[in-house]
């Protein structure tokens, strides 16, 4: 299956960490111009470099998390749960109008395999809220191992529940991540995305139980491409 | 796969309806003693005799709701979510020493296809706190589609999640799932089952995103026996 998008600016910032740094590798292959974005540049740089030597082209480049969020058309946030809500908070000028990209995992260590959602349900709600109408949030990729997205080409059998308010905005996000390589579906508003996060703890728990490194989901029921 | 286990009495309370009569028609077939459970005691026993005909022997009763409780040894709430406290407060005497499969769905109409939980996280947590620790509550059944069920060898392609502090009980529960031809795996505590319990208007977003009858999920990364 071939996903043509036109090559778009995004920023992935928490891009030096493992999820982040995974999926900016993959739409980095797959032609997307990649913004890697840290609280410090200089790792933003190193990560940037790394992709850009796997891939042996300039694809990536590093900055700060507010420079790269500036200059990118869609963005995506991969920061720990801890830092979620202080990074959209130094975010809320340059976003309007763009597409926010949300891979946050509402853990809270040490008990993570047990869901602990916070107050008011999903925690991409709560910055859907902080944001306002002008920027268009979409829940997403939660539930995708790092470990895999690093390895080009490898198939992960785990599906990405996308989830949004806006349906456009969401379907954009169905597209990208098809385009690298996963199964993805819109599964309804944002509300919907306590799914997704609250999973990731079921999964830690499978993993427990049956003795496996990565259980995951798939939907069924629907026809794939 | 068989799975062998000893012949149980299992009540279905709202086993009149949908969701309640597939299992209870899927558990006699195995060989345990059911016993329908419904406010209508003449609803429960045309329920039963369905089953008894379908099956061609007599695996089924019917009575009211606290009779069949009290008769059984395993119970399942399959009532709608409007009903499910105030039922489960009629059953408080009944129920020390036992096990109750909680399948109750907190749907909120109209906007099913939208995730609206309740205050606190997931409804059968609310349960577990009703009864106390005396009865070991487990969440499971609810993504199962009550259609499918109702057709006896059909295979039915979504896994059952199983959530319950108590892992004993739940294991139990896994295995009266697998026993009538489903996936089912143990999730972990009972807080996670607001993954099983939101997932549900999740399907409901992709059966209408996507124009399908029944989306369902499959966990992955775990081998089946």
């Amino acid at each position: 299956m071939t996903v043509e998008i036109p090559s778009m600016k995004i920023a992935v910032l928490g891009g030096a960490g493992k999820e982040g740094s995974g999926l900016a590798l993959r739409w980095a292959d797959a032609g997307h111009s990649v913004i890697i974005g840290s609280r410090d540049p200089a790792r933003a740089q190193e990560a940037a470099a790394e992709i850009n030597t796997t891939l042996g082209r300039e694809a990536a480049t590093g900055a700060d998390n507010l420079s790269a969020a500036a200059e990118a058309e869609l963005i995506v946030l991969a920061v720990p749960y801890a830092a979620q809500q202080a990074t959209v908070e130094t975010l809320r000028g340059c976003l309007a109008g763009k597409i926010l990209i949300d891979v946050t995992v509402p853990l809270v260590p040490p008990k993570v395999a047990r869901v602990q959602l916070p107050e008011g349900g999903s925690a991409v709600e709560a910055v859907q809220r902080m944001l306002g109408e002008e920027v268009r949030v979409v829940s997403a990729f939660q539930n995708i191992s790092a470990h895999h997205l690093k390895h080009l080409g490898e198939e992960i059998d785990c599906d990405v529940l996308v989830c949004a308010d806006d349906a456009e905005a969401g379907e954009l996000v169905v597209r990208l991540a098809r385009q690298i390589g996963l199964g993805a579906f819109y599964g309804g508003v944002l509300a919907n995305s306590v799914v997704a996060e609250a999973l990731t703890s079921v999964l830690i728990a499978l993993n427990k139980r049956y003795k496996v490194p990565g259980a995951g989901i798939r939907i069924t029921g629907i026809p794939r491409d």
